[in-house]
């Protein structure tokens, strides 16, 4: 193999270089007067290892990178950065190797000009992978375009405690609902799950592995206390999905797992993640969680020992890997284990091309392609939980006024690890209903009312004497991860101090989820005024939205819907019927989380002595304008060895749209499993599927459920497969249970 | 040995009557107009069996076993009927073997005219496990003189979350400080850790194994998440503690741990507990807990045998282990482990000097002497967190005005599992400040101002008026755990529904963890008074004191202080220097739990986004009236041979009282170990003293830390000795520390 050969000829330090990720790609270049020239930077880290494994965030445009449109790189620009580099790495190394550049994307690439889709808190509440995989084949494109390789994107985080600031990069709080928007995010990131990966893919670095969702307190990063069951349960299974899909680069999480760090245990990179799950690919560090390691070894060398025995192959700007040369020059490391970290990366540059040409001409995809799925993607995300009288849809002779914080911020409905937008193409929320409003003669007007956590002088004057001239209020509130150059960094990026205005995001962790209080008393004022209320949350978390929710007439749960999220809330507000489903349980206040839904079912009252134990909304809710009946429910049983043989478990029944809009529900099948000797969750997801419907429209439902969504972890931690099973289908006003036995 | 010979000639069904605990004690008799006899219920019981193992709770004496100063049994009547029982087996069973009568004792016996000491909350504030191992002498005589032999009581709960309604069941959050409790609670109630437990001790049944501290959510029996070494670190050290002084018998806990029942656990029971720590006793089942394992194996002969085989020796009302006889007869069981189980039940009735008398003649303490341990230790356990302007102790000339819900309600301050008291020989905090004004000449007035979560009609307006009347208000806030004849019981006991000022206690949960509005309301209407607001809180739980702290000039924490609370309260406010520190934090927000102080110490962002992530006030915190200054510390640090051969490090010091009053200082020692692979804690509870001090006195101080405090688990989870450890030396308003290493 050619880069086995590679290999023998490198020298150790040319070995280490392709392990080190130290540069801030930002630095890498300088534009001056419109001429683009590769840094001091760049050139002495090529001449300190003669190689470069890669560079991270060339095209990162943002806040903490500094790079803005005017300083930042364009397609073009970025397309001819990633030539130069390329150039002179053939240039003036011995051995020629191309540099993967690797990118950040988690809704999109974080670059100028690049499109920014919803976040993963919005694309889980969509319930449609197959969609989410077009948007992510737009976004590799974005990326392959430029000239970068690795799209780097959460998709492994399960969001267990909404107090974490980056509960907005997680797609769910369950497992399986994750699991197929990670397969749906490499498939479209990697396109097919061959050995190649072709010129208009990147290869995705999932992330992060494993636990990060469980930390104490919902503290980034903080201690992760649980144990082997909950990790390989809830965490787990992402990474397994992505594994039978192709996955070959993940990103180690900062946490620990009970006591041990995911960046210092080979335990759970070797020995699980490698030797028992199978994953073949190359493991990469989180920023400068490296250095962490440095704060228990005390020592950077043993830090560096440490990391790569336990699995971890790729740096992140840490100060640690360039001390791989001395391990092994001191004799401490053996320089096999730097080979095996090296192949890895070789042939994943391998399996991406680099060696026949790094930067292949690539075209992104059209800005109404572009357009129309991102906004496809954001429609089918909202959720409606609350639509009283059927206040919704809006009719088209009302007048609305838009009022709130998010009503009209751009930044405020992006997320955390956004890029610098060119503004006027893009779609908030009033633009949105604007658009919509002038289409059809409409009257909308717009105040914002307060800010995200403070009030606004004179805001609710203004807000009411507003809402006092039309007929219906669109009520625009929620957070906002929007950095700003207030914004004070750590050495990885995490917002140390965030804006007043940031309430999520990267270390933006809260201790309150209730809406802040200005928001609340905003609604309260509007509420006086008598007129329709309708709540549209952009947020990055579930808040915990009891104080308002009497006084709206409608709620609608937006997430962060992307660039052009104004134009589907308006579309759902006017025309089309609303098919989210809650990813995440919204909490009914701070001292009842955790409040997921899949807990284990031992016998404990739910209640508490002063609240319910419910959440206010819960896994899975949604509603629609339009209705449905579900019917013919049946299940066909497989044997054991049926399954083994790849049989299924089937349902299924007949589903009818017994509205009049065009709609569609979410089927959603549970399983409870009655093993003998062990305490299963209460219901576990494994298997949905969403139907569209006309209006009276009658489908056919058939869902399947293999072997690996009958499988579970005996006592004894290894796989079995389920026996005794209470299968149980839901759907909005709809529930169907059956208990089954697999027999020989 | 005689039980081995007893063994082989008992029947199987003789044998399975042994582990049975199947009675509500309070059913095995009646009285009525002064004649007790045994009931059918008993006399069937026997018959079934032929043999009985234990009866639950004779003398049981509450609200939910119905059974009052009218009904239940005097101390008299107690041995009365024990000898009635005795006698009784003797009689009408084949081998003649006494029962073992257990009694709950969680803060003395459970039971009419016995003491009720300060609950485990108040316990562990006290840093004084010398005081408490006294008391608890005092309350092994109450149940044996009653005739019974067993006292369960929780010393293994660690309060990882307030929450939980249990919380005030647990000495702390740290579990070196609630080990050391649990040490002193067993050479309490079982004498000299000999083999023979003699006639003025009982068997100490040490609840719950394990982990039922860390239940999600706060809720009661509710999952367990961690992982292994959270639970070896946090959860089993009271344990390994007890083992080591003597604990032979343990009730295993409701919950699960990772997936896992504890009472169908044999890796817990069996391997961890028996034969890696050496525990050589009987394990209990908590009540109706195997019946839990019926709902997961859908057949009672196998949840017997699955809790038989995972080491559960002895059950508690379930209707299970009557199935043992099934199991065995069935050939599904071996005989040979019922045998194991019986053997250990007998094994203990022989150690308790059953076979020659089972209810000798015991004399309980004086009244003097129980009314004087009791309020030393409700004394020692009082935590002062703020005292502005020096306001405590009150002045002697003052008029006092005792104010607030827990004022005057003696069950209130008891705490859940408590029996009915004799009310006039008992000291509520409004009694114990009369009491002492009325020694001093001083005038003292009252009203309850509100209820503990409703406010009282009037309350507030008489409570403004009185305190308008006098110089200082002791406002005596908090919650309570009294039940009262509108609770409704679960079959095991636990609260079904509180009183609505039921706001603590097995099955109270509290989803807020803030001072009821009603307490809050009040405080502020004081305040507006203008007199000297002194705040004392009973309570079974850490409130959240952040929305009154600011209105109240001194806080004083009293937990559950006992019968005579309030004379410990009375003399703390006017004289004592108060000397407990906080055994667990007092979190500032339901938001941000939890805010136990020994977390693992990875690189985190403690702060939130919105508030601090610090608790209001920190385990380990307290006031006194006095002052003292801490010089010449100094350390000893032994080889490792040395350590293993006995010798200890040895920190050395002078502490000295250098205020006016007479006060007590607890030194405490925390570690933090560096080890070079592994996460530790920020810094662990090793080590403390209690030193009490003259006005001017100074004193030596000298802790020994020994190999058990400086071990520690290793990656691989097997025991290692801390090598780099960082030494840390605290007291109020002082911290000192050095960095060792424990060479070869």
């Amino acid at each position: 193999m050619k880069v086995k050969q590679l290999l023998q000829q490198m020298t150790l330090k040319e070995k280490v270089g392709q392990l080190n990720q130290r540069l801030y790609g930002w630095e890498v270049y300088t534009k001056k007067e419109g001429e683009i020239t590769l840094t001091k930077t760049f050139k002495e880290e090529v001449d300190r290892w003669g190689s470069l494994g890669f560079i991270y965030g060339v095209f990162r445009a943002d806040p903490w990178s500094g790079k803005n449109q005017e300083t930042g790189l364009s397609t073009e620009e970025a397309r001819y950065v990633s030539h130069l580099i390329q150039e002179y790495l053939q240039e003036h190394t011995r051995l020629k190797i191309p540099v993967f550049l690797s990118e950040e994307c988690p809704h999109g690439h974080q670059g100028l000009e690049s499109l920014t889709t919803a976040a993963n808190i919005s694309v889980g509440a969509s319930w449609n992978p197959a969609l989410y995989q077009e948007v992510q084949e737009i976004v590799a494109r974005d990326i392959r375009e430029k000239g970068a390789h690795l799209g780097l994107i959460s998709t492994l985080d399960i969001a267990r405690d909404p107090r974490w600031g980056r509960t907005e990069e997680c797609f769910s709080e369950d497992p399986f609902l994750a699991s197929q928007f990670t397969v749906a995010a490499l498939k479209g990131l990697q396109g097919g799950a061959g050995q190649r990966i072709d010129e208009a893919h990147v290869l995705a670095v999932l992330k992060h592995f494993a636990g990060q969702g469980s930390a104490m307190g919902g503290h980034n990063s903080g201690p992760v206390n649980i144990g082997p069951r909950e990790l390989r349960e809830i965490h787990l299974p992402p990474m397994v999905a992505g594994i039978a899909n192709g996955a070959q680069m993940t990103m180690a999480a900062y946490n620990d797992v009970d006591g041990q760090l995911c960046h210092g245990n080979p335990d759970l990179l070797n020995r699980l993640l490698r030797e028992e799950l199978g994953f073949q690919g190359a493991v990469m560090a989180d920023g400068c969680a490296l250095d962490r390691l440095v704060e228990i070894t005390e020592d950077k060398v043993e830090a560096a020992i440490w990391a790569v025995t336990s699995g971890v192959d790729i740096s992140l700007w840490d100060d640690v890997y360039p001390y791989l040369e001395e391990a092994v020059v001191s004799g401490r490391l053996s320089e096999e284990v730097i080979d095996t970290a090296v192949l890895r990366v070789l042939l994943l540059k391998e399996k991406m091309g680099l060696f026949s040409n790094p930067t292949p001409l690539v075209q992104s995809a059209s800005l109404e392609e572009k357009r129309e799925r991102s906004v496809q993607l954001a429609k089918e995300s909202l959720v409606l939980l609350k639509n009283q009288e059927h206040r919704l849809p809006l009719k088209k002779n009302e007048t609305i006024a838009v009022i709130g914080p998010n009503g009209d911020l751009l930044y405020n409905q992006l997320g955390d690890y956004t890029p610098y937008k060119c503004e006027e193409q893009c779609v908030t929320v009033l633009k949105g209903i604007q658009d919509y409003g002038h289409e059809h003669g409409m009257t909308v007007v717009s105040a914002p009312g307060s800010m995200i956590t403070r009030e606004l002088e004179g805001g609710i004057e203004e807000a009411v004497a507003l809402a006092k001239t039309v007929d219906t209020v669109v009520l625009v509130l929620g957070g906002s991860s929007a950095r700003d150059f207030s914004t004070t960094f750590d050495a990885n990026g995490a917002a140390l101090s965030g804006s007043n205005e940031m309430t999520s995001g990267e270390n933006i962790d809260l201790a309150d989820l209730a809406l802040p209080a200005a928001q609340v008393k905003l609604v309260k004022a509007l509420h006086d005024v008598k007129k329709t209320l309708i709540g549209v949350f952009i947020q990055g978390r579930p808040h915990i939205l009891t104080a308002v929710e009497p006084y709206l007439d409608a709620i609608l749960i937006g997430g962060y819907p992307g660039e052009y999220g104004g134009e589907a809330i308006a579309s759902i507000l006017f025309e089309e019927s609303p098919s989210g489903k809650l990813a995440m349980s919204l909490p009914r206040s701070n001292g009842q989380l955790p409040v997921y839904y899949n807990y284990r079912d031992v016998a404990f009252k739910e209640a508490y002595g002063d609240d319910s134990g419910k959440p206010l909304y819960s896994f899975g809710t949604g509603l629609s304008y339009t209705s449905f009946s579900l019917t013919d429910l049946a299940l066909v049983v497989p044997t054991k060895a049926g399954l083994h043989k790849g049989e299924s478990l089937k349902i299924s029944g007949t589903i009818k749209n017994t509205g009049d809009y065009r709609g569609a529900e979410v089927i959603q099948v549970y399983l409870k499993s009655h093993p003998k000797k062990l305490v299963t969750r209460v219901k576990e997801l494994k298997g949905f599927c969403k139907i569209w419907l006309d209006p009276k429209e009658t489908k056919g439902i058939e869902l399947n459920l293999n072997l690996a969504e009958l499988s579970e972890l005996a006592e004894n931690m290894n796989t079995q497969m389920m026996t005794d099973i209470t299968v149980m289908v839901e759907a909005h006003d709809f529930s169907w249970q059956e208990r089954i036995r697999i027999n020989d």
